[in-house]
């Protein structure tokens, strides 16, 4: 069933207008503000301020304005920045929602429950012309992968397990070696991701059929010295979204990938009876599937989330699991020579 | 985006009510109609007759009827049994499936363009109060897959390529061990499977995140001694279809899988620079990636599609096949004594 309201490649996947007004809606608990905290640190350039209900203690610390003013001042959407749980839009947000289309801006989600399929946001947005960008929407237009070598460079970040910093490792030496004068682009495969760069695909929210080639096409053709640093997702050891990682695997095409990991986590998310992976199983697997769309595929290093580990403890650990694998490891929040050495893995 | 016409699990995902009236269009070649010959083939008992116009010189030997005819003798769906150029529904063919529907019948198909999107056919399917269902349209309601193992036992084929046998060699193995006494069924994972099976699940057509959980609903907990028979899709070796393939492959926790190969065939289908793997690579990967859900996976043995070769040098080819690989051979479309030794080792 296609419909006028379903994303295509063609319409230009999920491309997400900016200035952002970023909505909290009555958040108290940090922990489901993520998405906005993440804007706020990764795509400032991209965030006007912040919008939320009376009952909100959560900030970014971006300056307060509605959606009215928001527009006024140039922005031209609002992301949903928090989650609650279940995903489902309680209706103290709605007419904060409604104010929003009535400013004229888009509405952009990432959430379970559809904004299209909440009928006075449907009648709303499509009274006052705006969009309903809700970015787990399979896209439709998307090709079958070829297989085909592309030119251009390309990192991805993979996991031991899903949801310990794939994410934040490709902005991180994004970021990192854009300062340095790279030629490096974010490429973003999930929701998150998307609301940062402005622009990619959720191939999670792909047909299985066309997973790969989404990924394809979301690291195109590019420039000999130009580095693509995709995003990537879940695990080839989980035993739920492997294939999902395996269209980033051989969708992408990597040159180079960093291995990202979380000491302590022992057991796969959401799963019973499924033991994390070690990094060396990760690597070994790794390079044994990505072979097959490029056979140049090496491991340029190693991620580890040491959130919550005492600083020296950190240290130790980040040190001694790169000599005990010979590969340059760092922690991309506490940064530091570690991280340096990555990057320089990661330009080579 | 979710309409009432998304199939959806809760609402028994694709499940097609039978007897058939198999709809031939006005198809000339025989290539076109392998759906139909299919369905004659390894649904007769749900197939009641053939419909087709009088241009069509292609006939499957049913009784030729019309739909209020096949209606009045128990018809319950009409099934498009022929593929054209393009996979679009011509205007000659608007007529009879109008007929179809004011006979009473549900109209199915697995074409790219889908029935729901054509307005002739919904509004009068709405108007009748039958269904038209596309097989290729994404199920809602799927579960995320758990890992969990589950009872009764399992076998998936497996192929070198796509479009080799997969699927004929799951139908050969269900038919020919229930011949025996045993306890199988075949489970349908593509668009023709579901059509013979009467229901299924097309995992391409599945949003990546939820293949691996769709593969597990496919073939649910079982009694120990009862065997499902999984139709694979893909290949490990396809640069598009891989995930698809893992998410067979993890879904199913398979404990025997049968390799499918082409002898001949050179490159995967649809790619360039695409070598088809060795049964010796494809027997290695699978065990690799199946153990994580399965550590006992073993290959049961390997099906050889010999189609076109001459009878003594097929069968000379099957023998040494099996002889290099010490494991049975056969090709299920020639049976005899070799396939016969092929379902004595998915016996055990």
């Amino acid at each position: 069933m296609t419909d006028a309201a379903t994303p295509s490649v063609e319409g230009g996947g999920y491309s997400l207008p900016s200035p952002y007004l970023l909505f909290l809606g009555d958040n108290t608990e940090p922990g489901f503000a993520k998405t906005a905290f993440g804007l706020r640190d990764w795509a400032g350039d991209r965030c006007l301020g912040e919008h939320a209900l009376p009952a909100a203690t959560v900030s970014t610390g971006l300056e307060r304005m509605t959606p009215a003013a928001a527009a006024a001042r140039g922005a031209r959407s609002m992301v949903i920045g928090v989650a609650n749980q279940g995903g489902v839009i309680p209706p103290s947000w709605m007419p904060e929602l409604l104010a929003g289309i009535a400013a004229g801006l888009d509405l952009v989600a990432g959430m379970h429950t559809r904004l299209a399929t909440i009928a006075p946001l449907r009648e709303a947005a499509a009274a006052r012309g705006t969009r309903l960008i809700d970015l787990r929407v399979p896209l439709s237009g998307l090709p079958i992968a070829t297989g085909r070598r592309r030119t251009g460079r390309r990192l991805l970040t993979v996991g031991t397990d899903c949801a310990l910093g794939k994410k934040y490792t490709a902005l991180a030496i994004a970021r990192g070696l854009s300062a340095r004068g790279v030629d490096a682009t974010f490429r973003a495969s999930g929701q998150t991701g998307i609301m940062i760069a402005g622009e990619g695909i959720a191939i999670d929210a792909v047909v299985a059929d066309f997973a790969t080639g989404a990924v394809e096409l979301l690291s195109p053709d590019a420039a000999p010295d130009h580095l693509d640093v995709i995003e990537g997702q879940g695990s080839l050891f989980h035993p739920a979204y492997a294939p999902v990682s395996l269209a980033l695997l051989h969708g992408s095409q990597p040159d180079l990938f960093v291995v990202c990991d979380q000491p302590g986590r022992s057991g796969i998310l959401g799963t019973a009876g499924y033991p994390v992976p070690s990094i060396d199983a990760v690597i070994e697997q790794t390079i044994l599937l990505g072979r097959l769309t490029n056979p140049a595929i090496r491991c340029a290093g190693i991620s580890l989330n040491t959130d919550g580990m005492e600083g020296t403890a950190a240290a130790d650990l980040i040190a001694a699991t790169g000599k005990r694998l010979g590969l340059p490891a760092a922690d991309p929040i506490r940064g530091g020579a570690a991280f340096e050495r990555l990057l320089d893995a990661c330009q080579r």
